[in-house]
């Protein structure tokens, strides 16, 4: 369910497979909702116009905007990430709005895919959609049950593994992050377990200062795309 | 008012004003929480225990954690900020969500305080302090009217004010943070107003990638602070 003048913007800018619009009473008051719908029939997406009342009952948001459109899940196989440069694995993420950001993110600094694992959060949960700003109809996703088979997996194509932790990890500014990378991040409570750990490559810890335990686990999700897209930028300079 | 055994903590840990601690049934149960009442009881903190059902009527969140304090603000004047290294500005950040994350990363980063202006969101609400984990407590936050004002003062310590735009900026990788710099930062949905990026040394972006069109405000916030840490870590090596 894709909520809003954007973000269902973005799944037909994505080519995703709109199933219907639906708009409320009133949307031609909202910027850019005539656009969307217009978009939207020249695709041939059903339109439908709900009475008084449904929108607010239906939608995920307090107070809704005033168009919804239903959008086809579109996984893809891990496989399809064989030849990634820059690929985020979630492994134990619990909070939807967090998966949001790190969708965001991963897509803004280049990633060519996100993988989630071993009881993570439901990309297709409407606050996911939502914070991801559109960016779950653009960044291929993969869901997978267990982090081992998928860390195995990507690591026999070349992709080096790196454990986000909060402690005790290599300083991740001082990693050379030039090659196939994956970022493996965890549960914002728990973080990784440590035979995710184990598995990776090496592990990586954001330097913090302060009494500060620990970041945001999108933020620190972000840090750690944007730091790799900074050193490709920069030549693979550290 | 601070939610939750972790929040309450690290208020007690920052030496806040702690004016009561309120109690519901069964917070015994609640990991950390005898420490956090045998904290407050041994600081003089006042502590109630709340009848059945009044905790849910009072906390914030849809199913509260056992333990709630209210703690006086404590705000500091924008003069504290003479030699600071490392500020973050927001002018008209309105997501309480967001300002928390700021406030988490800003702190974990080393800055020495956050200054909210330009009918920026309250620094407490309770989202915010629940997002900030804690770091609202020792973060040094101060609260303004107007940006101009704030960003001429601090311009006038020598502190040079970098503008956050998601589009035309100077590649903020590219700049040196050596010194002492303030990030500012506008409003979730229409960024900065022209004047006060007219009122700032210099304008910064962060590179995007693919059809991302921004980054979550808390997430540019948290990547610059970090690269300014990065640099600094580095010796003023970009």
């Amino acid at each position: 369910m894709a909520e809003g003048v954007k973000v269902v913007a973005e799944a037909l800018a994505g080519g995703a497979s709109v199933e219907g619009l639906y708009l409320a009473p009133g949307w031609e008051g909202s910027p850019g909702a005539a656009r969307v719908v217009e978009q939207a029939v020249s695709s041939g997406v059903r339109c439908f116009a709900l009475d008084p009342g449904v929108m607010e009952r239906t939608a995920d948001t307090v107070t809704p905007q005033p168009l919804l459109a239903v959008v086809g899940m579109a996984e893809r196989s891990l496989d399809d990430l064989r030849s990634a440069s820059l690929v985020v694995v979630c492994a134990g993420l619990r909070d939807p709005g967090n998966a949001g950001v790190v969708l965001r993110s991963a897509q803004a600094a280049g990633a060519d895919g996100l993988v989630c694992c071993h009881e993570s959060v439901d990309l297709y949960n409407p606050k996911t959609v939502r914070a991801s700003a559109g960016a779950l109809f653009h960044l291929p996703v993969v869901v997978e049950g267990e982090a081992a088979g998928v860390l195995e997996q990507i690591g026999g194509w070349g992709i080096r593994r790196m454990a986000a932790v909060a402690h005790e990890g290599q300083d991740y500014s001082e990693v050379d992050m030039a090659g196939k990378v994956a970022f493996v991040l965890g549960n914002e409570a728990n973080g990784l377990d440590s035979d995710v750990v184990s598995a990776c490559d090496s592990v990586v810890t954001i330097p913090l200062q302060g009494r500060a335990e620990s970041l945001n686990v999108g933020v620190a999700a972000s840090i750690l795309c944007f730091e790799a897209a900074r050193q490709r930028r920069a030549g693979g300079r550290r």
